[in-house]
């Protein structure tokens, strides 16, 4: 979920120089037309980690717009008046009104993360809590209020270094936060509360943005946008639409860097090594399949990959190295009439493995934020609420004991124009390639950004993608095995 | 929130008679269309106290409709296959198809239910898997299924009445229900469990429908009149709309029975009598205000009721009792400029009392469905999610300590009528009487049904309604400090 916030976006100063003067004019033209037209109220919350930017981002928020028709809140400790009243009193007593910007600085949320993360709360209370923060977002937004919720990230390494900064620095030392940071295991549980947070809080009406915080120069001009877009847009409608129309809040970088672009296409296995680790890998997939602990178990594998990115090759080595009355193979074309007359997740609900069994997904319910997406085979409304379907769903499967493992396979372009032409020429290949995979072919920068999408939203701890470097083959096949391995001897493990 | 179906409603049989061929034959029609578009599905849910007639029900409609285009499942014990997979698997691969009817006799809130009534589960579970099932429903509106949710309701006499003849009947002795519905004490915890959960799963796209169970001709001309116009209102929608269009949801009874008509309003005090109890009322209450266990809690009364029912006379009544330091009266009127920029709720939030302290509302966040519904001053959109949010808020104020007393003066036509005409001709009391009252008066019928949906649909555990029958001022006052005085007991008894 916060992967493609951990790959070191960044802009460099001149782009920002250049870029900083006329987004901050429009940002205070839209606050002034936000106060003139006196319609709504804006509610910007800030959360995330410990040192990626929330306090510098309000501050030069601050800077950059009106700040008297801003008002900021921290919510720490509670006053005595607040703590004799419901608690979410201090939290009605701040809010903006109609006209004006408040910015929550330490809210809802930063109360349940906290609560959670020192063991306060267990997670049915945390449940509890992020039921109580959907109902006031709700209504709020029933009221007319536009919300937004930024998330600050930074990956562990990142966060350590801005630490020992800050602390180096006079004029940062004193701030204290009531977690202790230093330690590499809070940062772990605030992570992964925070990833179940916004797994379930994440809303059409109020979606949770997540900024890279590392790079000041990114993460503000990030902030920046994502709050003129989001104005303007509610500003200039003309009749008022309530909630408001949030862009897709998809993570479109501003420094056009990728999830992908991260992978060493480069890494490749000799044939021998391949040989080996094949044998290696298939015996222990088949030692722990015939494990008793699988018994508590079921395993799904979800296979996704660009065109001739070789997921079918990938499935027949993890096929061979199991009894065929243990495994199920699914592929997924289009539906059926049967599958088409019932909510779109009911062709997959359908072929979900009773305990002990395997089954494998030959592409998935992902087919619908990729090309789905990508040709209009859906409408926006149905593939932006799928993640949220599809997050639901795979937390189902994994309460259950299913063991979860999600393949991307990726290939670069010139490796899959080689293969098309290979498989135009041997003749047993050649149905393997069609007019739609030329066509897909021309839309590999949409695919790119479903792809990096898809990953962001859905890669959770339960169910995390694994991105396979697949320009050469038998280098795939080992990882491939390898994860699946990994995953059921991590869920064994925990038993 | 039950009080409406707990009344004794009742339809004879020649009416039932005449009305039942006709709504059969719509029912017959409407259920070919369905299937002829074949653009959705409809999901009933059936549910509610054991003996209301539930059974009886499907039985019904599969009579009165073609059954092969229904498909009734019961979800009892767990097969195998089920429980070898997530929980709601069950639930999947028995989804009706578009064009068809499934009917859930047994589904995912009666297995939370026995749950949380078995004291399998906690509050906080109950809400997690609350939260579940409002996320299933969600998705299948959304995919454009229709869903009725029914609750047969029964008081606990009519039902131990009821289950004493299915036990004399050798026909339905056989059947077991999990949980054992004879003692008084199950019947307790399956009402208020269940309120919790209606209270919190009734939404604008999937509404719960509150029947009451004792008069077969009631309840089976209610269910079918409330499906009929269900499903004509989907079906004749040009461009299918989603979530579908349910019609207010609200309990409107068919024998035009009310629960205001259930209330004695002949009661009356002697003069004497009335000194008396008033004294001794208010040496309570004030002796209970300054009890240190008060320390804990804090009070908020609401006042509503007929114009002219006596509602200062009695907030005066219950003020003479204590000291001005330790209360404040809240009159509520037109909403300031400042409360119009904020959410509807806020000018309530702003006057919540802190521990130890008592605030009286005359009039209250209860406009919203009462004078605003009937006068039109906020769209229905407006007041229909108002009652959730109402029931949210009180949650809130009831979990921090605060006893919640609610009143309505309930007054009938022929005495208001009578203190009007006092009032003009009294000269202090003519500022009391303006063009309003009287226009209000002719909106008796629209307020009468507004009070009716109110108590439905806010009466709650944690803070029922008390209805007042004020046409005897010394009664009403008495009763008012009675109650008062018993709530605050009945909390500091449970600390």
């Amino acid at each position: 979920m916060f992967e493609s916030a951990e790959i070191g976006h960044a802009i460099d100063k001149d782009t920002f120089a250049a870029e900083e003067a006329p987004l901050r004019e429009a940002l205070l033209e839209a606050q002034y037309e936000l106060r003139q037209q006196g319609r709504f109220a804006v509610i910007i919350l800030i959360n995330g980690i410990e040192g990626a930017g929330k306090g510098e981002t309000v501050k030069l928020l601050n800077e950059w717009m009106d700040p008297r028709l801003i008002q900021v809140s921290t919510f720490d400790r509670q006053t005595d008046e607040e703590l004799a009243r419901p608690p979410a009193w201090r939290y009605w007593r701040q809010l903006p009104a109609k006209g004006r910007i408040g910015i929550f600085f330490g809210n809802w949320y930063s109360q349940m993360l906290q609560g959670r993360v020192h063991g306060r709360l267990k997670d049915a209370s945390l449940d509890q809590a992020i039921g109580g923060a959907l109902g006031l977002e709700q209504m709020l937004c029933d009221e007319g209020t536009l919300i937004f919720k930024f998330w600050f990230h930074l990956s562990k390494q990142q966060m350590k270094a801005r630490l020992k900064a800050l602390q180096d620095d006079p004029l940062h030392s004193w701030r204290i936060s009531p977690l202790d940071w230093q330690q590499s295991k809070t940062y772990d549980k605030f992570v992964r509360v925070g990833e179940r947070v916004l797994r379930r809080t994440s809303r059409d009406y109020a979606p949770w943005y997540v900024v890279e915080g590392v790079d000041e120069y990114y993460r503000s001009l990030t902030v920046g946008r994502i709050l003129l877009d989001g104005l303007q847009a509610s500003l200039k409608a003309k009749t008022p639409r309530v909630p408001h129309p949030h862009a897709a809040p998809l993570t479109s970088s501003l420094d056009d860097r990728n999830l992908l672009d991260s992978l060493d296409m480069r890494q490749a296995l000799s044939k021998a090594d391949y040989r080996e680790q094949l044998a290696v890998e298939q015996a222990r997939l088949s030692g722990l399949l015939r494990d008793k602990r699988m018994r508590r178990h079921a395993l799904v594998t979800v296979f996704e990959g660009n065109d001739a990115a070789g997921k079918g090759g990938a499935i027949r080595r993890v096929a061979a190295a199991l009894d065929p009355r243990q495994y199920r193979i699914v592929p997924v074309a289009a539906p059926t009439e049967e599958e088409r007359a019932q909510p779109y997740l009911w062709r997959f609900w359908r072929h979900i493995p009773g305990r002990g069994m395997f089954t494998i997904f030959d592409r998935s319910w992902y087919g619908r934020v990729l090309v789905e997406r990508v040709e209009g085979f859906c409408s926006p409304a149905d593939w932006l609420r799928a993640y949220g379907e599809i997050n639901d769903f795979e937390e189902q499967l994994s309460e259950a004991g299913v063991v979860l493992v999600k393949f991307w396979l990726a290939i670069d372009q010139e490796t899959q124009l080689q293969r098309f032409k290979e498989r135009e020429q041997i003749p047993f290949k050649r149905f393997k390639i069609t007019e739609d995979d030329w066509r897909n072919r021309e839309k590999w920068p949409l695919y790119r950004d479903a792809i990096g999408d898809m990953v962001d939203r859905t890669s959770t701890e339960i169910a995390p993608w694994t991105l396979v470097e697949a320009n050469d083959k038998p280098f795939a096949r080992v990882k491939v095995l390898r994860t699946i391995n990994a995953a059921l001897e991590a869920a064994f493990a925990k038993d």
